[in-house]
């Protein structure tokens, strides 16, 4: 039994360990902690904190502590018998540590600390059950892109161009190939950890997906009852919910497994809203386009543990409508890769995705990537195995958020249409960021207050340049455009 | 009094001319027939017309026989005075007489013969006012492309790149510029009769708007009062529903008028049902997008008089969701203009509006296209004047019409995306028409039965070009495609 006294930084990580020997299954045995701010009672300053067995006689609780202070933390066995105690000392956070990511209101989200996150993802879904040399690159691809959210799945995936066997699994496998669900493997759990972690020092939210179909039966994950489901979901809980940029993607394209209910999807919901202290993002991925009458089977995603909306569909233009049918954030994080597949969901041009990112956020909702290139041989494909990224979206995805965070954290879509005459993202008086998308007029009268003076670029969303245009404008401001698609139009007031 | 004894091909106008003199405006005075087909009573083969002045104290009758037989007729005049009387045979259509054009199910048209109808559509709202030299290369570039409907208004249009004051109005005018409602001008509508019988004659069938909103009361067309309106309905329809390729287009746009209420709408589908004979094909036309809240200010297109979905919207990827909403067939008649004017509904790309056209197409709908090109000095626009087409679209829309006109005239949108990977137009198990769109996969695996044989054709839709595909296919076929978007497969059972 040992615990440190030491200095944590504020959404950091305490890990508590201690040695325990029990009869029968240790992963049987599950420690509970309370940890307390001293000084304060309730809210957030007080949690219930489950901890799991990580191997080798060890048990372990992790904590992430949200206010500064001095924190006192219990930490009983089953049986209520102390298994440890101390005191810790939470200290602001530093540098690019900003907390985990929250909803801020209908439609944005933000760190902890109050900066702004707007989110930018892609998806690697099964990097970290590729060969150790791939994850490297992954990693190393995404440390050069720009991207600051990531979509991984947990178990590993069996479908088409992911035939290969992963080394290791969530659960000890017995001879026979079966898994025992009653034994996680925390060899397994410790890498994935590591790779969170990795995530995290790039600045990149870890978009988790709990479950998923592309198993087939072929390792049964995408099958299992109740009970198994629900000790997985503590298990990766109690490990992985004091990682700040978790998020929790209950599943991917949930609709696609037969084997579970929207009664099953609401348990899962429920067991996370219990073992997560710190209700980290939590959503729920539809597998169809959400066209009648799939619609009908898609997940009420008004619950209110539905943190926010993670969509798969094809067409951003119904942005306005989802955002004025949820009231809370809208990401698409799955509106076509950009690559070749001989898959409808795969086969988009970088122009395509260019257009779809900026059509998605001027229309106030958020947009992921992904890339599905056929390659020679066995090199990995990002959408699946993560490795290189080959494809034309990313740079232009990088230069729409550079655009974007040069906006005010308060812009909003302006929608409206009779005042402005294509999607805009701005502040009435202030600032306006128009997307033309595939209009291409030789001009546009672009509606700017009469009392100010604006400055106007024109921006091309595929070779990445802004042109100022000449002069100041108000008023209504006929502004001459190239005459191709793919154009913005960002107009600030002069300072 | 006179009345022709003649020969009259069904579907063709029967003109029953007599002169009469009366006190007061002549206008005033309605002439009524019943036409009655000898040895037959009720339906469809008898009528009741009601017929106008046509100025010089000469009144018509005008009347589309749809059966063919001795029809007998009997006119009187507002006190119950017989004014004339008489009879004509009425012959089978020939040639490319097919009668007006009808819904035949929830998504297909058809001609009243039972050939086939699948608008295709074009738009020169006001070419009617132009010059008459404009006029006629309006019809000379309508008979060089493939268009076989045409949005026009029978109100001149006062609108952006549309100031010219046009000759003639449907109205006298006064000296001091404004018109009598009550004394329609039968120069105008002669004209306006004329070019609907050369849109006939180049096959095209005509959707006349009835009311719009470019007038901003400039001219009053539009804020004309209830009683003006009715006059105006019931002359018009009297002089031009006997022309079997009329179609009536309530509004266009009817949502930018003010100074109309859904209750004028109702109240104008109501006279245009009492005083059309034939049940021509009736539609109102949206202005705004549809996005809400604009879609509560819709129409219901539900109501029965209501024989097609007329609709402006720039999205028909929703094309399915639109046909469950009415099952009625759906035309997208504005989805934004190939051009670049400085509005957002006039400056797409040609490459935008034939992808457009063909996903509206496979996904069981209809769309029309339209053109607006900022050209040197008074060069007419389409849309608004004719004139000449210059952009790159009707060709592709020709060559879509050619492919689809291939097909089978039961070939149905095949809704199943299980199944099928791309929108499919089609018969199980004899014919599939998939569209790729901004699809640009290396190869596709084509669903096609097990059990026949089939041929492939790879179809450009851009280069319009149809390469056959090596050998033949049955069962899920891989069929290799170009890599670049736009790219249509063709599959039929071989003979």
């Amino acid at each position: 039994m040992s615990a440190a006294r030491t200095e944590v930084e504020q959404w950091d990580v305490v890990d508590v360990s201690m040695e325990l020997h029990s009869p029968g299954n240790p992963f049987d045995v599950r420690p509970r902690a309370e940890f307390r701010l001293d000084g304060s009672h309730g809210g957030r300053t007080r949690h219930e904190v489950e901890g799991f067995y990580d191997g080798d006689g060890v048990y372990r609780v992790r904590f992430m502590p949200e206010e500064v202070g001095t924190w006192a933390y219990r930490v009983t066995g089953p049986d209520g018998a102390p298994l440890a105690a101390g005191a810790f000392d939470c200290v602001p956070a530093s540098g690019d540590n900003h907390g985990p990511v929250r909803v801020r209101d209908e439609r944005r989200f933000g760190y902890a600390d109050g900066t702004p996150y707007r989110p930018f993802g892609t998806t690697c879904y099964a990097w970290a059950h590729q060969p150790l040399g791939t994850q490297e690159r992954t990693l190393a691809a995404l440390g050069n892109a720009s991207f600051n959210k990531l979509r991984m799945c947990v178990f590993p995936k069996n479908y088409a161009f992911n035939a290969a066997e992963p080394t290791r699994f969530p659960f000890e496998r017995h001879d026979d190939g079966t898994f025992d669900h009653t034994r996680p493997d925390p060899v397994f759990y410790r890498h994935l950890e590591a790779q969170v972690v990795a995530l995290q020092r790039l600045g990149i939210e870890c978009d988790l997906i709990l479950f998923h179909p592309y198993d087939k039966g072929r390792w049964g994950f995408d099958r299992m009852d109740a009970e198994a489901d629900e000790r997985y979901l503590r298990y990766t809980l109690a490990r992985l919910a004091a990682y700040r940029n978790v998020w929790w993607s209950l599943a991917n394209e949930y609709d696609f497994m037969r084997e579970k209910t929207m009664d099953d999807w609401d348990r899962a919901f429920a067991t996370v809203a219990r073992y997560d202290p710190y209700g980290h993002l939590a959503s729920i991925h539809n597998g169809t386009r959400m066209y009648e009458p799939a619609s009908l089977a898609l997940y009420d995603h008004h619950r209110p543990w539905v943190s926010h909306v993670s969509l798969q569909h094809w067409d951003v233009q119904q942005m306005r409508q989802w955002r004025s049918e949820w009231s809370k954030p809208v990401v698409v994080d799955e509106c076509g890769y950009e690559g070749d597949l001989p898959f409808r969901w795969g086969d988009l041009t970088a122009e395509a995705v260019v257009d779809t990112f900026w059509t998605g956020v001027v229309l106030g909702g958020y947009v992921s990537h992904g890339e599905t290139y056929l390659r020679d041989g066995d090199a990995p494909i990002w959408w699946a195995q993560g490795g290189d990224l080959v494809g034309e979206s990313p740079a232009r995805i990088a230069f729409l958020r550079q655009v974007v965070e040069s906006l005010p954290d308060d812009v909003a879509p302006l929608d409206d249409d009779r005042r402005h005459s294509a999607p805009t993202l701005g502040i009435e008086g202030s600032v306006y960021l128009q997307y033309f998308g595939r209009h291409r007029p030789a001009y546009r009268v672009v509606e700017l207050p009469d009392d100010t003076d604006f400055s106007v670029e024109v921006i091309d969303t595929w070779t990445m340049t802004s042109t100022p245009a000449p002069g100041t404008y108000r008023g209504p401001s006929r502004v001459e455009l190239p005459g191709t698609p793919g154009i913005a139009v960002l107009a600030r007031a002069a300072e």
